[in-house]
């Protein structure tokens, strides 16, 4: 049996010391972060900041396209993109139980630091705790995140305006089901794999053509659904969608029907929603289609002055219907 | 029976935005949080940037002298303090169990809200997951800061040098002896209450009297003797500690004799140790003394270049022994 987890690895004394020297900063080390000071201390980037926090609780920690390091790291990346900022560094925050496989911890961290070297960001400051065996569930993770918006850039979810086109980067609800076809061992859906991915150089594409770009919102927990509701909401306005242009990989659609699943609120990790005036909306969707997490991307609606608050799906059979938020909950421990 | 947490108040729908909306944003709301945007956009902060990240797991929730809230906030604001960082923001992420009393939760929020108001620094950005019944602990909270660095301020483990006196800021031992009694029932220890305090004012009343403070450390989980040997290791040098000069509280070092542990390796929630150049050590004990948070505050001993890496205590009885870093595990889930 392998190396496991122990109360004395969150005691802040000698053995806290030799998980983090010998396991964490083996694998995340970096000039900013190996001082191990109560903070990090960074050069001052340029423009103004942006702060962002998320916590990971998803069930089973890996997964097929993932595991539970690479999609706090993206999440964390993708939030800060959201609002336009380039991603300068990231903290992490570790929750372990007594017990928990120290095999299972490298594999983790292995993942922390690819993820981290795809996106182009470092992990400065971090912090371990370790809880009494039944009073966590293996690993959470909690990643926190700097970035630095350029100016001229203000991306908000209440800037939509009517005449905004609505561009979605590609195919929803593959994580979703990656996670849950792991978790509830559904042989049919072994080919879908998770699209969790760092959207940061696609982001710094699409404004390096149009920084009007209005809003932006990775539609993770909630789905593409609620991500659409909460912009129209913010911004008061009406958003259409056209069933028939949001890209759904087939296998994902499958799934969703035989579980009674409706896609539009199935979580993504890698994916995002830009609200971009109509004049600029080719060339995002140009530079979008030029990223390798974008190569699906397609304008999938609009926005407009009727129903404010309202997201109405013109469906593939040529009616009209209401797309509410979420209500309730899908998918529990799906991030 | 009150209302208690559910799954879908973590579905990222809409039981999520009632929770979001109806009960956090109700203790913490500011202009920086309120567009619940991915990330919380704000002007950069003149000077370099102190980022770091702690999660927080304390049992019990809620203890003599404060709770996992104020813990949450006061200890972010005290590492950033620590590097010499002034508070700008903080970020909060909750993972919640499943069937956690909601009334505990606002009591949680209120508490925050108030730890925030003292160190005068604000919730920017936030983030809430629920986990299954069982599958944490009630609640498990995790705050990560930014702070900017004064210009001229350069403090860290590794610059403390012979000649340096050592300032500890209060009495040893407290929050640690707090929540394990409140945590076991030990009515002998109904007068100990938690040293959790916001340390960000002092420091900058010392800063003021001496920029040139070399290192500072919060003696937390591991307690004073781990932080000194910390600072020991890390600059290379040796610290010599008068046992007669700690502070410690009579019931605090009675309990410990009774528990048989040693005073040195007991958690502190509002302490900070400062090693200081003995040209300015008057003045900042002086302006230690004068904040609420370090009345008590003593130089406990000093810098030296022999025994480098290690931290000898001359004892009240004339002896000598060399005070080592934590090693397994003292207290578990303190803070």
């Amino acid at each position: 049996m392998g190396e496991v987890i122990r109360l004395s690895h969150g005691s802040g004394g000698e053995a806290s010391r030799k998980l983090v020297e010998d396991v964490i900063a083996r694998y995340l080390g970096n000039e900013a972060l190996d001082p191990l000071d109560d903070s990090a201390v960074l050069a001052a980037p340029g423009g103004r900041l942006a702060l962002t926090t998320d916590s990971y609780v998803v069930n089973p920690l890996f997964f097929r396209g993932g595991d539970i390091g690479s999609l706090a790291v993206h999440g964390t990346v993708n939030d800060l993109s959201m609002v336009g900022a380039r991603p300068v560094a990231i903290t992490l925050g570790l929750i372990l139980e007594e017990g928990f496989a120290l095999d299972d911890l490298h594999r983790i961290l292995a993942s922390v630091r690819d993820a981290c070297a795809e996106a182009g960001v470092k992990v400065v400051a971090g912090d371990t705790k370790v809880v009494e065996r039944g009073s966590a569930d293996g690993v959470f993770i909690n990643t926190s995140g700097i970035g630095a918006i350029p100016d001229g850039v203000d991306i908000s979810a209440s800037n939509a305006a009517p005449g905004d086109l609505v561009i979605l980067s590609g195919a929803v609800g593959d994580h979703g089901i990656a996670v849950l076809s792991k978790r509830e061992g559904m042989d049919f859906a072994t080919s879908i794999v998770s699209d969790s991915a760092p959207l940061n150089r696609m982001v710094e594409a699409m404004l390096a053509v149009a920084p009007s770009i209005h809003a932006m919102r990775d539609p993770t927990r909630g789905g593409l659904a609620t991500s659409l509701n909460e912009i129209a909401v913010a911004s008061g306005v009406g958003v259409e969608v056209d069933e028939a242009a949001v890209p759904v990989h087939a296998a994902v659609g499958d799934a969703c029907d035989m579980l009674g699943f409706d896609v539009y609120y199935v979580a993504n990790e890698g994916k995002l929603v830009a609200f971009v005036p109509e004049s600029h909306a080719a060339a995002v969707l140009e530079a979008a289609r030029a990223d390798e997490y974008g190569r699906e991307a397609a304008v999938i609606g609009r926005v407009v002055e009727d129903n404010p608050g309202l997201v109405t799906l013109n469906t593939k059979v040529g009616g009209r219907r209401i797309l509410s938020p979420l209500s309730g909950e899908l998918l529990p421990r799906i991030c």
